[in-house]
This record gives C-alpha cells, structure tokens and sequence, in this order.
C-alpha cells in the first residue's frame, strides 16, 4: 500500500469491521439462534446442525456485550499502529510508536471489561485469550507455558554450549532464488492438498490463508544466502494450508468452516514443518531433490549432515528466525510482558526494558536495539493481544497429535521418507480438519488424545531428538 | 486464483453484492435521504449536501427496483462466467462459453425489466447503460456512435492503404524487462500523482483501481519484444489515476467519491494516452528518456520518427492492441451486436458468424478463431453490458477537454515538452477531478465546453494528427 492510504484504510476496516459485528449481534441473528436451537434440540452433540447453533450461539453471545462503535474502533486504531509500527521499527524508536500501542491496549482493556460476568471469564485477559483460544483460559495457559519454560530452559542452555558441535555451513551459501522457487513448488506440490486448490507466491513475511478450503494461498519468502527459509517456511505455511483445505465441504461457507482455534491451526503449521519436515524420515526424501537442485552445495553432503544441519538449536534474538527448542521462550516472555502490562504490573514505558532484560535472563543474548527487540513482530501493533501464546500450544498440542499418529500408522517413516504423505493428511483429516470448529479445544486435544493439553510429550519429544543429535 | 476457487469465490461475491444491496435499498436509507432532502432544500444544486442527497437518492430509487436476490445472482453467474471464459477462450470453444453467456444476458434481461416506468429509461438497454453512464440514453449513445463509425470508417481505410509508409520499427525488438520497468516508473513520477499516493505494480491485463483517492493502484505488463506496451498503457493507467486522485478530500467516503461516470474516467485515461502521451511535446520529452535507457534501440532515432512510430495506424483483431483510430471501431461493432442481442435481433448462436461479418465489414480483416474473435474480452463474460460504449464515449470526451485545455493554457506543449504536467492536471482537478461525481455527464460535459458530447471535435483532433504523420 502507498503511505498516504493509511488513513483511508484504516477507515475501511473500521467501517466493515462494524457492519460485520452488528450484524452479528443483531437481534435478527438471537431470533434465528432461538428458533434453530429449538429445531436441534434433541440432536446428537456433533451433528453439524447442533454444533453450527452452539458455536453461533457462543459468539453472538460474546458479539452482544461489544458495541459496534468499540469493534469499530480497534480495528482503525490497530490498522493506524500497524502503518506507524513499519516506520517506528525502521527507525527503532519506540517512542513514536509507543502511543500507538497506548491506545490499542487501552482499547483492548475496554473490550475486556465489556466481558464482566461472562461464563467462564475470571480474569481480564481471558476475553482476548478466548478469541483466539476458545473457552481456554488464562490460568491454563500461564500454566502450561510455566511448565513449558522450565523445561525448555535448562535444554535451550544445554543445546547453546554445543551448538558449535553442529555444521549447518550446507543450508548457508548462495542459492538462486529462481532454483530456490522450482524447490518450493516441488515440496508443496509432493504434500497432499487438493490439486488445483492452492497457489504458491513470494512475499515478504510468510502467511498462508484460505480464501476458501478450496483456495489456499501459500506464501513464503526467499534468502538467497540461506536455503532453509524458504524451505521450511514453505513447509510450515502448506501446513496451515492441509488443515483449511481438508475442512468437510458440507461446513464450508458457516461459522463451522475454521479451524479449531489458533492453537490448533498452528499446531499443523509446526507439525509439517518440525515433527514432518525436520524429522530423518522426511530428510531423506529431501536429500536427492536438494541435491538435484543444488548440485554444489549438496553434492558432498549426507543425509545424516542435513538432519543435523536442519535441527541445529542455537538462542538468537529474532522470534521468527528462532530454532524449534528457543522459539518457546521466545514466546513465553511474550506472554508474560502481556499478562503484566493487562494486569496493570508493567507500565508500558517500561516495556522495552523489560522485554530486554528477559531476553537477557531467557535466552542469554543482548538486545542492540528495539528493532531487534520489543518492535520486531507486527502482532501488538496490530491489537492482538492473546495471540503470541496460541504459537506455543501449538507446539504442544502437535507433539500430542504427532505422538498419536505415530501409534495409529506403524509405518508412518517409512511412508514419509518414500513421499508418501496421504496416509498421514487422512489420518489428520478424518480426526481433525474435516470437523472444523465443531469442537473447542479442549473438547478436541481430548478426542485426539484422550487428555488435555500436556507439555511432557513435547519436551520429551524435543529431548529425543536433542539425544539424537547432540548426544545429550 | 487457484481454478478450484472459483465456485466459493462466486458465493462470496454473490454474498457481498446482496448485502450491500440490501443496506442501499433499505427503508432506512429511503427514510434518511428524506430527512436529509429537507435539510439541504434551498441549498445550491451544486453544494456538497445537496449533491450527495440527489446522488444517493437516485441510487437507492435505481436500488429499490431490483431485488437482492437478483442483484446476488448476477454477481454469482458473472463470476462463474468468467472463469469459464478463461478456459472457453484457451480452447477457442465459444460452444462451452454459450451457456454461461446466455445466464449473464438472460439475468440482465430480468434486471433491465426491473426498472419499467423508471423516469428516463425508454429501451430495454437503456438501464444497463445507465449503470456506467447516468442520465445518458440508448438513443444518444447510437447516434454518437453511427456518426463517429462514419467519421471513422473512411479514415481509417485511407490509413490503412498507407501504414506501410510508418516505420515502427524502433518500437520492437528486445527490451529487458527490467529497463522497461524503470522506464515506466520514471514515466508514472514525472505524471503529477501525489507522492507517496501510489503504486505501480505488474499485471497480466492492465488496469488501474483507487482503493481510495490516496490509494491509486496502476498495473502495466511488459512485453519484451515491443515497448510500447508498458510505455502508453502505463500513461493510460496513471490517467484514470490521475482523476482519482484529484477527487476533493471533502468527498470522500461519500457516494461522490468517485468520477462522474464510466466515459469521463476514459476520457481521462485516453487523454492522458493519445493526446498528451502520443503528442509530439510529449514524445520530444520521452525520446531522450528512450534513448537513455535503450541507447541501442533509440540511438539513432530522432523524435520526429518516434512521433510517428507512435501514432501508426493499422487494423487489427484484437481491441486492446488497436491503435487510436481503429480502436473505436471494435467499440461500435460491440455496442451494435449487444444492442441487436438485448433488442432480440440477434441469436445468441449467431454471435461469432456476426462478430466475424461485422471485423471484415468495418475492419477488412478476417477472424481466424473465436479467441481471436468474439472471445477475446471478458466484460460480457463478468456481466459487463453497457460498459463497451464508455469507451468510445470516453474518446469523444476526451478530445473536447482536450481543445478546451488547449484554450485555456496557451502554453501547454512547451509545458508538456518540459516535462511540466502540474498546469494541465491543476486545470483538470479544478474544473473536472475535484468534483466527483457531483454532475451528471450531461451536466458536466455541459460545463467543461458549453455543449453537449459531439463527435467532431474528435474526428477533426485525428483527422489533423492523420495529417501529421501520413500527410493525408
């Protein structure tokens, strides 16, 4: 977008944002939700007419303690803070861009207090929470993400005194970027999603999202001095896009036809890309295709080196350029500076300090600046406030699936390494993508799994591989 | 878009089209433009209130004859029809096309009886034009267009006889795509636009659109063997942009935030094309720019050869390749087959024997295949019916302003051949640009030169270039 559209923009998104919540919460929707929960009443709990009328009924609930005005509102000032963050960042001043912020934390506190009394809210981050994570609440995610940075801790400390033990000199080089796309074209094109239904493009931080489940948009961006962003990028994002793409057709098109929560979504994202696309077995598929396309590079490179090289573990600075094991605590202080600043425990001049001083204390590394450090994501310029800790359940929750299909499909590897992906896209099909937002999550990590959301499998997980490759 | 997309896509366009037109028809629009028509009485026609009021009045009245429902299923059929077409047009099978085209003209029929006894609507067409050129009839649109047919037949047979007497040639060969880029940018910051109000990006097919008045998006494509491409089609975008973004600030968001009507917007974009970009001021202003960035091609070029290689006369099958002459003649040979069509003179069957009859008859050249024929736009396939006049109306609009900027700024082409475009546009935003759509195109036109839309000023502007260049 040109600069000076910003203003107008904001305006847009503003203006649909309230047309869409108030016809969402308009007593038309209440009078429908009435007279459809009578006509399903008696139906079995997952039937798509039970499921469509209770998760309709929950956020028009929710949409009718908002008003339009409010909703209206945070989506202008958070477009306005994302335009004034680019620049704030460029410039690494947090002072201009701190108003901005202001505002958006003043809004979302506004928007939590519209929440007072709500079932099953306790705490004033638990509305921003629930929207992302649906009926998963405060407590349990300062649970599990405590758990989760105790364990991580002690093996990210471990792993950095090592790290030097492991060569990924083969990922860094010069890759063409044109070499670099057929590589990408060719790893989306070897993961099952419907033919026809995606599309592959460059751009400059990857997303990936579903116009539809029949039109995926995938998206990464290419380094040309390192093979690996693209590659697992790619990876990851056609990950998010197997969950939307394999949405039942009989939900498409109602409030049903989403993922889970962004937990769960970003579960397949991590899955793909960590437990599928770092594990040997899918390194060993990878080898002759890299090898191909990158004669020179690869040519004297075993598969074992690249398993390695694809698993090194090293703490940095930038959350998305982060390792598999340090992305955790990365995503941990976030939360936690979150949970102080809605709680009224950190002022927010004092963000930047905090922010590097847990840096510090987490990672062990020093921030050079705030473009490095408390301005490097978009995501508290662009309001979302509950949003950084659904990536860690993420990895929780995918260690949990990973384990189960692991047990239901006894030659899963052997499948992954001859590129045989379908009978893994089914098994998570028939169990998960096909049924939408029928199930909150803890309903669904209960179907999955038969328990609720657990840290051990993932550090134990996290270990196994961390024994393999660093013997430790 | 991937081609599995294409059915969600026309849902939810269909979607968005009855939403918004059931806000538009609304008994509260009708009950606010009442209390709001007390308000402004006495007020000046052309003030900003009463304006918006007599504007948003007629919409909403023009809304309320056609249902939602109706107004959703052209949208979807549209849509559907245009992803056929791609692949219709692909296999030259206008067969596979019929029946999608049949649907768009079978719903536009429906929507055209929608508006019987509607004031000013007499014929059938009518309506569907109305929709692109307001207040303009039918009637006046095939009287300007026979008599521009006329005007045009002859010359352009004359030019036809002697287009071997223009070397063109400096304008094909090899032209990387790069330098063409930069040329084409260098071309779009010498055009007045405001700064940091646009951008300019690659396309398939060409177009300009205004997300907002400072939110100007020009697309070009580059065709490495011919420069010409980018050049005039990148000058034609940023005209359209142009007027956009000289709409005043005070409009905007409103229903007058836009350009009077479908003609003027072309006129904005030919003007910008032919007469500034294909004028001789223009092109001694381009040729040193050329020779710059193709010194190889250009080297040896003088202006006067340039002048003349770009304005080369010579008829073709393809519209969006035709030069400015021969260009209006595909325009009228469309409008007369949609006309023949709505009226029931034509079968649809029939269409490609008389779209190939009616090339030869005004064109002398022969239709190889339906792509190359009656295949080759889209807008009937997007529903677009009373749109192709506009543009030939745009051509006519455009040589008026044309002689009347030429009045008011006697120094325009030493303005122009400086590189000194501020004047012209400063005119254009005061008299035209800054007032929306305020006026109708009759009014307009009305203001700008004290008449109504006239053929001859056209005839005699192309007549004279004829002159120029081929000595006739």
């Amino acid at each position: 977008m040109p600069r000076a559209g910003a203003e107008a923009r904001a305006e847009q998104l503003a203006t649909l944002a309230r047309i869409r919540h108030q016809r969402l919460a308009s007593d038309e929707v209440g009078r429908l939700l009435d007279q459809t929960t009578a006509e399903t009443n008696g139906l079995p709990y997952e039937s798509e007419e039970a499921s469509l009328v209770r998760v309709a009924r929950r956020e028009w609930e929710k949409a009718r303690r908002v008003p339009a005005e409010l909703r209206g509102e945070i989506t202008r000032a958070s477009s306005l803070a994302e335009h004034g963050w680019v620049e704030a960042k460029r410039r690494s001043d947090f002072a201009a861009f701190l108003p901005l912020l202001a505002r958006n934390i003043e809004l979302k506190l506004r928007y939590a207090t519209c929440f007072e009394g709500f079932e099953g809210f306790e705490q004033t981050y638990d509305p921003l929470l629930d929207d992302f994570e649906p009926g998963v609440s405060t407590a349990d995610v300062a649970a599990l993400l405590a758990e989760l940075r105790d364990g991580i801790q002690p093996l990210a400390a471990e792993l950095a005194d090592r790290s030097g033990a492991i060569d990924d000199s083969c990922l860094h080089g010069r890759f063409p970027l044109d070499a670099q796309a057929r590589l990408a074209r060719e790893v989306v094109e070897a993961l099952p999603l419907e033919r026809d239904a995606w599309r592959l493009d460059p751009t400059v931080h990857p997303f990936a999202t579903a116009i539809a489940p029949s039109d995926i948009r995938i998206t990464t961006r290419f380094d040309e001095s390192y093979v690996g962003t693209a590659l697992w990028s790619v990876i990851h994002e056609a990950g998010h896009g197997l969950y939307e793409n394999g949405i039942a057709p009989e939900l498409r098109r109602s409030p049903l036809a989403r993922p889970v929560s962004l937990g769960f979504h970003e579960s397949q994202s991590r899955m793909w890309e960590n437990w599928v696309g770092r594990g040997r077995p899918f390194v060993e598929w990878l080898h002759p295709r890299l090898r191909r396309i990158f004669p020179g590079q690869f040519g004297v490179v075993d598969p074992e080196a690249l398993y390695r090289a694809a698993n090194k573990v090293q703490p940095s600075l930038i959350r998305v350029e982060a390792d598999q094991v340090t992305y955790n605590l990365h995503i941990v202080m976030r939360f936690e500076l979150e949970l102080e600043l809605f709680e009224g425990r950190l002022e927010l001049a004092d963000l930047p300090e905090a922010w590097n001083a847990r840096i510090a204390e987490y990672l062990g590394v020093d921030v050079p600046d705030d473009a490095h450090g408390v301005l490097q994501d978009v995501h508290w310029a662009a309001g979302s406030f509950g949003y950084f800790p659904t990536y860690s359940l993420g990895n929780l929750i995918a260690a949990q699936i990973w384990d189960a299909a692991r047990g239901s499909l006894p030659d899963l590897d052997g499948q992954i390494a001859g590129g045989e992906f379908v009978p893994l896209r089914d098994w998570l099909r028939e169990r998960l993508y096909r049924h939408g937002a029928k199930y909150t999550p803890k309903e669904m990590i209960e179907r999955l799994v038969g328990g609720p959301i657990d840290v051990a499998p993932y550090l134990r997980q996290l270990r196994e591989r961390a024994a393999e490759i660093y013997g430790v």
